[in-house]
C-alpha cells in the first residue's frame, strides 16, 4: 500500500464559495480507478501554513502512476490546482515495522 | 477525530543501529493512553526532505492534549526526538466533506 497525501493552502478567501468550488472538485478525485480511502481533509495544527489536505492509498505504485497519468487527474492539475493553490506539499507513505 | 501527523528525517545513517532504535522509540508511543491507529510510515515521495512518519489518532482534542502531556512523550521528545531529528514537520487533521 502507497498512500499519497498533499497538504495545501488555497489562494481563495476562507469559506468563499470559491474555496468549496475547489474542493469540491478535489474530492471528485476519488472517482479515478484504482484510488482507495480517499479523505478530504482540513489542516488544523499550528505548526505549518496549510489549511487543507487530501489523502488517498494505491494498492502498488502501479495504481498510483495510473492515477497521476488518468486525464481527469492531469486536468485537475491544469486547470484547478495550479491557478487555485497558493503552497502545498506532497507526502507519501508506506507502512512498516521497525 | 483528530489524526496526528509528523514527517522527519534523522541525523543518523540510514539503515544504522542508531536509526532503528530510534524507530522503535517513536513506535513505542503507541503504549500512551488514548493513541489510535498509531502507525510508522516511511515517506517515499520525492518532493520533500522526509525520510519517515508517525501518525496517530485521537478521539478529541482532549485526548491529543493528554498526549502530549505524557510523561513519556515529554520524555521522548527531550531525549531522543530533539538531540536524534534533523527536520520535521508536524501536521494535524480532521476529517470534512466540502
Amino acid at each position: 500500500m502507497i498512500r499519497h497525501t498533499v497538504v495545501f493552502r488555497l489562494k481563495h478567501a476562507p469559506g468563499s464559495p470559491e474555496e468549496g468550488g475547489f474542493l469540491r472538485a478535489a474530492c471528485a478525485l476519488e472517482q479515478i480507478p484504482g484510488v482507495r480511502n480517499f479523505e478530504c481533509l482540513r489542516q488544523v495544527g499550528s505548526k505549518n501554513p496549510y489549511t487543507f489536505g487530501l489523502s488517498m492509498e494505491f494498492d502498488s505504485q502501479a495504481g498510483y502512476d495510473l492515477y497521476s497519468a488518468h486525464p481527469d487527474h492531469e486536468a485537475f492539475v491544469r486547470e484547478r490546482w495550479i491557478p487555485e493553490v497558493a503552497e502545498f506539499m506532497e507526502v507519501d507513505y508506506v507502512p512498516f515495522r521497525p
